[in-house]
């Protein structure tokens, strides 16, 4: 049995290329004692990745060169020698881009497919959805009655906060690249809508939709949008970061306006967090979102692209905002 | 009786100026029943007052043009019509730049003169400490072992905090302007002392002196300084921000290098604060500052100009770093 796999070729500068990334097919084993193969029916592209191609330690190591990219992914257990996973058995693993893989049973994790479609797991059910979970729980600690923006409302993290916000009882204002997502993001529950890329003042455009100001800001943009969120906030007002993607792919280092004085003179807290930091609140996670799930009040969203080989295509694609909620790869 | 007193008479872009103020002769009447007549000893100048020059409501209301300039002031009760209060007695007031009033007796406060000098209550022991220990002990939860940057450590709050992390069991490195400023630092107990005018680049300048990195940043200065707290920071550390004096006097904003996806790799926690929102501390300073005094482990440090007619040249001196210490003027 073969396997497609896409490799890294080199660390990077600048915008990820067609040329970074190979297609190689490599050998599927029969398991062994303890092992499974796995059929992946999806795998996850997630802005976070461009981090780890850059040959810097930061969080998380950077990948291998000339070896498969690790990432989420989801698939069914074609055979198995590993009590506890049988052959249909719906599996999550980081075992990455690929369209299949052999490896030890305990290395992966079972997941119920029949409450959820199993490509959620990889968004609002996953590290996705608790990232955005974790933003306005822990760090904005958000509060019935606020208004808290959602920058990148269009993408993974964004439209998850956005529905989840809405849930908790905030008003919703969502900032994203174009009319067509911010119609999407409507539809999501977001009570205001902002194209950024038809703005040249986004401070002033979210203030015309949030007179009484803006209480917090998930940040997943940075730049512009940070400068912006620094001078509609409320005094006391919260911002959680858990990405800036419009700086990932900067080759130099960019300069911004200094506002950070609004810092101090609102008394502004600015969390950056990782989410893998803050997994003791998975519970409380599975526990909200089945419930909010079961009120019809969240609608996962995905953009899907066909066939390993596009899974570079895919993740090159977070970066020109070709997504609208989780970005992902059928197998 | 007479007191002459400091005006703002209009408010002001960029720098200060002589002549952005007055100096003008007022009565002093006696007190009416309920009123004390106070004589000024000392007037205290402070970068925050810069702000209420602009005009701009922030979280505090701007001067009154053609009045006088409100602050910290400590004097002695020349003649009481107010229960509580006799002549002779040591009060401090928010009556600001003048040789003296008369207010109602209820707006003052009796200061203890045999435990400090009636300075201090204006520095170290007033609002300036409280100042820097809610930055250490509140914002960034200082712990014993961990490594702290103060900048302007040779100002009224980088003074007073230097000695604050010290008594906490901290590493403290200090960034001051010129040598004698660096000498200074070193005298009242931090470990590292840097010129920040003598590098062009601060973050390898700390991370000569601090090669296992910085737990927390005190944030005084703004600008070249907070990005390079950004880049020398470790994981999970944070930054204090109750000025940022670097900035006050633009008239246009500024750019800075942006380096802020730090927040995001390093999950910063950045926290802006008014020393009046943490006024329930109070308690915990005034305990802790005593068992340091006692303790040998806190000089105050002032530099004092003298005479009313001085007070806007004191006030200017803060933005060139003429101050060693809590900056005062004696009348």
């Amino acid at each position: 049995m073969k396997s497609r796999e896409v490799h890294l070729n080199a660390y990077l500068q600048g915008e990820p290329k067609p040329e970074n990334f190979s297609v190689v097919e490599a050998d599927l084993p029969a398991p062994d004692i303890g092992q499974v193969r796995v059929r992946n029916t999806y795998i996850s592209v997630d802005p976070y990745m461009r981090g780890r191609m850059s040959g810097r330690h930061t969080y998380i190591a950077p990948f291998a060169i000339g070896a498969v990219m690790e990432g989420g992914a989801v698939g069914v257990v074609a055979d198995s020698e590993f009590d506890g996973l049988n052959p249909g058995d719906h599996v999550m693993s980081m075992y990455g881009w690929r369209e299949g893989y052999t490896a030890a049973g305990n290395t992966v994790m079972k997941i119920d497919t029949q409450s959820l479609p199993e490509q959620a797991y990889l968004g609002i059910a996953g590290l996705t959805g608790l990232t955005a979970y974790v933003g306005l729980k822990r760090m904005i600690d958000l509060k019935e009655g606020e208004t808290v923006w959602m920058s990148a409302g269009a993408g993974a993290v964004g439209s998850a906060g956005i529905q989840f916000a809405k849930a908790m009882g905030a008003t919703v204002i969502a900032t994203a690249g174009g009319a067509e997502k911010c119609e999407y993001v409507k539809s999501i529950g977001a009570d205001h809508a902002i194209d950024y890329k038809a703005t040249d003042d986004l401070a002033a455009a979210i203030r015309a939709v949030a007179p009484q100001g803006v209480d917090a800001y998930f940040e997943n943009v940075g730049g512009t949008h940070f400068t912006a969120a620094l001078e509609v906030l409320n005094p006391r007002g919260r911002i959680a970061a858990c990405g800036m993607i419009q700086r990932y792919n900067d080759a130099e280092q960019a300069s911004i306006t200094d506002n950070l004085t609004m810092i101090v003179g609102k008394s502004l807290n600015i969390r950056g967090f990782i989410v893998s930091d803050h997994m003791d609140i998975q519970g409380d996670f599975v526990s909200d979102l089945t419930s909010w799930m079961m009120a019809g009040k969240i609608q996962p969203a995905e953009t899907v692209l066909d066939g390993i080989d596009q899974a570079p295509a895919a993740f090159m694609g977070l970066f020109e905002g070709r997504n609208t909620g989780k970005m992902l790869v059928k197998i």
